[in-house]
């Protein structure tokens, strides 16, 4: 079966219009984008009588507790599954993998998005899948209650690192002045999202920061996140999501990566400011948007720094 | 003779387009906001042909460079004097103080704004003098080039903390679209803005916060920038004002303090969560807003904390 790429909001309208009992995937290491997606499209779909829940494969981290206060999970039996914010089966993780070939429809604003659904709504220019899934609300003349504007402000945020990320879009602006219209406590949730550390999390970022390496006159900057960082500043590894933004913050970083170790591998976060990250990260199998992207390298530490200079090094 | 308070852009756009031979002044130690606001506006009055020029006490720091690229200072009978983003005449600061009683029009948005220039308008609500100038240019029409553009989106971003502040509205963001498809580079602004910093500028952060004092549980947090911290780290004073947001970034505080020397007084930057910070330092002289407010205290530090500590207790 051929699989369908849409192209209108209509036509995602009358799809969500038609369906029920649906399940909501978003991917592994949850991040505010997904779960905004998430919960703002579940909310809404229960809000027309549908059932609908929201489901992960690591359950959603307690920084995010503010968007799951009014879901609970319902009992159905499931008839429609809808993916959001996920690119590639692959993001299913572990406890989800087996819905890799059984999604009717994603939603996505991923440009490395791998049209694994049967039907795919994709825009790339979307500052986050939040965005797109305020448009389409709007569109459908949805009532945004409350909490479904808290959950697509949140994401919409984090996103764009509040507005500040080369993804920003006119649209995203509009739309955050609509949301914020609503009621969205957005002083707060920025506080949560962006501003406020432990002070744990402070001396693990200048631990962190000072054990930086840095190559090529300094355009290229690793963070290193080892196992024993995390258990020697008892950070919380959803907390390590907003390290990656890190090294690019040091005058004169144009590749600011971040090596994250997961077992036996790590897990490299990159961010840069003018190259093109998503095809940096293509090269190890890994994918993202053009400032922001990401893949996973087996191997020793030192093995790593160089695979990944040679890599850069063509991009610089 | 009674001071002016206009209420509408009519009245401004009016003695706008009348006035010519303008000095539009902005307050001392300069910031993204008065600059932005000071520059657009020249800028504009330049385009309809008339002579404009922006001074302050202190000069324009190096940071903001890419806003006053577009401007070289003119020769001119000075006829009419501008204020913005001025609440008060002890901001101009001493190379500026004999215009005190000269000033033609105050343009404005701290809630604090005393009314000492002949007519003002001082719109309180709104995020930043920048959004004030913005609007005023779209209700006269103007062609809003991209230097003016660049000059207002700065400004407003750096007065909101990139649209993250409570004093965020959705007007602001309505402003920062329209002025992102003139084509300002907002994601290098804003990266020059709040992301980089030198790694000179790191260590200082990360030694200023490990000698952070907290009281009452942590909520009041200061934070002190002594003389010889600011030259054992080479940091350029311009690059302190950012400083100021560090203490509430520590979980639990709401009082966050910044006490910078300047040469036997201390500079107070009061940053709140929820406390009014502008009736705080309205108790010492000073004023602001109401999460981000100053004053200037004289006296020994040790003084200094046990008076603030005193003020500072009736608004826990």
């Amino acid at each position: 079966m051929e699989n369908i790429r849409l192209t209108s909001y209509d036509e995602v309208a009358e799809i969500l219009r038609e369906c029920d009992n649906v399940t909501i995937l978003t991917h592994k290491s949850p991040d505010g984008d997904c779960i905004g997606a998430g919960m703002g499209l579940c909310l809404y779909l229960r809000s027309l009588g549908k059932h609908a829940n929201v489901v992960n494969s690591d359950g959603f981290p307690d920084r995010y507790d503010f968007m799951t206060l009014d879901y609970q999970p319902e009992e159905f039996e499931e008839k429609f599954v809808i993916s959001v914010d996920i690119s590639d089966t692959s993001l299913l993780g572990d406890e989800l993998e087996s819905y890799a070939d059984k999604i009717d429809l994603c939603i996505d604003h991923h440009g490395s998005n791998r049209f694994f659904a049967k039907k795919s709504y994709v825009d790339a220019s979307s500052s986050a899948a939040c965005l797109i899934i305020f448009e389409l609300l709007t569109h459908m003349g949805a009532d945004i209650t409350l909490p479904i504007a808290t959950n697509l402000y949140t994401g919409l945020a984090t996103d764009t690192g509040c507005f500040k990320f080369q993804n920003t879009t006119p649209a995203a602006h509009i739309a955050a002045a609509k949301l914020m219209e609503m009621g969205v406590d957005f002083e707060h949730i920025n506080r949560k999202m962006f501003d406020i550390k432990s002070r744990n999390r402070v001396l693990a970022e200048q631990r962190l920061i000072s054990d930086m390496r840095f190559f090529e006159d300094g355009q290229i900057g690793f963070m290193t996140i080892t196992n024993q960082a995390i258990s020697d500043f008892h950070i919380d590894r959803s907390e390590l999501d907003a390290f990656a933004q890190i090294p690019l913050t040091i005058e004169g970083v144009r590749f600011g990566y971040t090596l994250k170790q997961v077992e036996n591998t790590f897990k490299v976060s990159l961010r840069t400011t003018d190259a093109d990250a998503a095809a940096i990260c293509g090269e190890f199998g890994g994918g993202g948007h053009l400032r922001a992207a990401g893949c996973t390298i087996e191997g020793k530490m030192r093995e790593i720094y160089a695979r990944i200079l040679e890599v850069t090094r063509k991009y610089l």
